[in-house]
């Protein structure tokens, strides 16, 4: 697989191409909070593998394979996010998403994806699982992790 | 929080401490795959930050923080695994969690555990679940994002 970084790159590249018909370096610094130097950087590895066309002072374009690449890489975030609307995640959602997308396997992205799914026809199902976590306490013990101060390693 | 390889420390620590009556820096490489001087350093920092007590040829000790951390950590880990198991996901689940842990935050860590819970209470649903994931084919969109080769950054 790409690496996280340029998975990212990429498909920030994928939803610029469907808002703008050109796509920039600048635009795609801004969206990752990134220098222009960093963007080309990738844009030159991206080039070289053939998700993009790219040359200095040219149009950036997708190719065929970096369009589908990138259409499944936004899928896949936006299927991740559904599901912490599904699991009723009271986290930052496109955040959380954005760190889970790296790290799951392909079986567990199918499963989550089956369970999103299974809940948007089974609404009752939705319903009752939403009245059993309103009768949870609010307190849960994993925030205890996090009030461990920060130990650099 | 502690750093993720701190956390990973800390966890072994605990589940050797509850299967041995020592704990040996040997036994901790072994189970995380790596040297004893990275052990050793491991164990200065947790020191350090009062979840052990550790000093050259002494015995190392969980301190109360350190075994409160600790339970925690493997908590976290068997609830993540569990859930891996709810939703019927094909993968290496050790594994999996394993790489799952140190980056979910807790309100998602107390949804998925919600969602655990829940469904082991509903065994109707479960199994209804089993059936709809049983009906889904094979093959998923996810695995192409694998089949991309690894671009090192």
């Amino acid at each position: 697989m790409l690496s996280p970084s340029l998975e990212d790159y990429l498909e920030e590249i994928y939803n610029l191409s469907k808002i703008n018909r050109l796509i920039r370096v600048r635009d795609i610094g801004n969206r990752l909070n990134v220098s222009s130097p960093s963007v080309v950087k990738a844009l030159i590895k991206l080039n070289k593998e053939g998700y993009v066309k790219y040359k200095k002072y040219h149009e950036i374009l997708l190719t065929k394979k970096g369009e589908r690449l990138g259409a499944l890489l936004v899928r896949r975030n936006k299927i991740l996010q559904e599901f912490l609307e599904v699991i009723n995640s009271n986290c930052n959602k496109e955040k959380e998403a954005e760190s889970m997308e790296h790290y799951l396997s392909s079986p567990t992205i199918k499963s989550i994806e089956n369970l999103v799914e299974f809940m948007r026809e089974e609404r009752e199902v939705t319903e009752k699982f939403k009245r059993y976590c309103d009768s949870v306490g609010e307190f849960h013990w994993s925030e205890e992790i996090d009030k461990n101060a920060e130990i650099k390693e």
